[in-house]
């Protein structure tokens, strides 16, 4: 059976090449809003993202309350994206509704464990993720802020998420008031691909991978400014600490029991 | 300052919006392989993804070879995709480069912990979702495994993945040889959308935002199939029963102790 979609390159699909190859992150933001009409057409086409059952097990809260964004801002180390961006969007892990429903339905659900945190955080960040992507297509700047997962417990408060429902993922997202250089630092292929099964590290694949990387100028004047001898310190020393890690564990921990997915 | 990538809607962006509304998950697929060429192309654009710090901490295990296949295909409830895709991946949450890096460079890495499971797996999800956006739009067809996070410790044996890899998601890839209706199935924005805080789900809201999709003829086929009373019953008594959830559970904190991200 021929597949009608398939062809070697079509437009499209090399129009989503060069988009993809030419995405940047965007942290400052015109003052111009983004329409509820236009958030509403991206997460409607987002939300054909596969998900586990059919049961989108994710929500999203926006923000766009200037009070709410300060209270936010702390709780992302006062990036300034959260009070700058005009809309500012929670990715949330969410079993709450639908064991809401299955409680309205004379069904016994079971989703108060950690196997069903993971089903459901996978779903809001496939679904978050798709979102973004449709979101930079449409002209508009984003950034990802992984901050979302160190302080769960004071975005619960503040966004009033429910037992079964844990934040995941935070977009700031508005019109780019910038464009900055498309970065091209990633890692070779051949560190992030194995054929058949793993192959773990050794110096020497180390080295052949991380040598472009650790070479780049921005990345050593990166080592210099925070006094440190080698890019890997800058990471482990600065960036993400093994204290800091190991307390934010123990958040996330907390946070987890609090909204009923771990005991 | 303006922006030269923003427009009301270029012809890029629709086409992107229709490529979302009319996507479809490809359960089977031609004999025709999947070039390493091919693959190495979208694997390469997939990793501009946003990712914590650039560490890009996920790798991708690709399974090519019929006798790997047959071993992965009962961790994945015998889905017969696994077998008979040309090409199988299953993408990993993977701390265990960058803490090989660290060793390598005199830094000490704390990324031993659940926190950094949970910032690893983001990245591979994220990564693994603009991927399939890539695959889908080149024309291949593919379906996401789920069950990827209920058998890990087999995955984990068979892929050789070492301490701090975990494996989040498998997709199967290959030349679609079915063309399946579009799914419209989907909860409206009312079901997933919370401006400025949350609302918890009401008899209300459910009756409101579920009455579409238990309507539809195909789950009330579901519904009589199974001899249940209600399309919820099918979740929580067949498909994803507490039993299940919980015994899942258990295994997935073994595959995280063994993998070392918890004690």
């Amino acid at each position: 059976m021929s597949n009608p979609q398939h062809s070697a390159a079509t437009p499209f699909f090399n129009s989503l090449c060069d988009f993809m190859a030419t995405r940047r992150t965007i942290r400052r933001y015109t003052a111009e809003d983004v329409s509820q009409e236009t958030l509403d057409h991206l997460l409607t086409l987002a939300s054909r993202t596969q998900t586990m059952g059919g049961l989108q097990l994710y929500s999203v809260v926006t923000t766009r309350d200037q009070a709410m964004k300060r209270r936010l801002s702390p709780l992302h180390f006062g990036q300034p994206m959260v009070t700058e961006a005009p809309v500012v969007l929670t990715f949330c892990a969410d079993y709450h509704r639908t064991t809401a429903w299955c409680d309205c339905r004379q069904a016994n659900p079971g989703y108060d464990n950690l196997l069903s945190f993971l089903n459901a955080a996978t779903d809001a960040l496939l679904f978050c993720q798709t979102f973004c992507t449709l979101a930079e297509a449409e002209g508009l700047g984003l950034c990802y802020l992984g901050t979302t997962l160190y302080n769960p417990l004071g975005i619960i408060e503040a966004l009033k998420l429910p037992r079964l429902v844990m934040p995941v993922a935070t977009i700031t997202l508005g019109h780019p008031a910038e464009v900055p250089p498309v970065l091209t630092e990633r890692l070779p292929l051949t560190a992030i691909v194995h054929a058949e099964h793993y192959v773990a590290a050794t110096p020497e694949t180390i080295d052949r991978d991380y040598a472009a990387k650790e070479a780049l100028p921005q990345n050593q004047a990166f080592v210099s400014e925070n006094h440190k001898e080698t890019l890997a310190q800058v990471f482990t020393d600065v960036r993400y600490t093994r204290r800091d890690c190991e307390a934010m564990s123990l958040t996330m921990m907390e946070a987890l029991r609090r909204q009923g997915f771990i005991d």
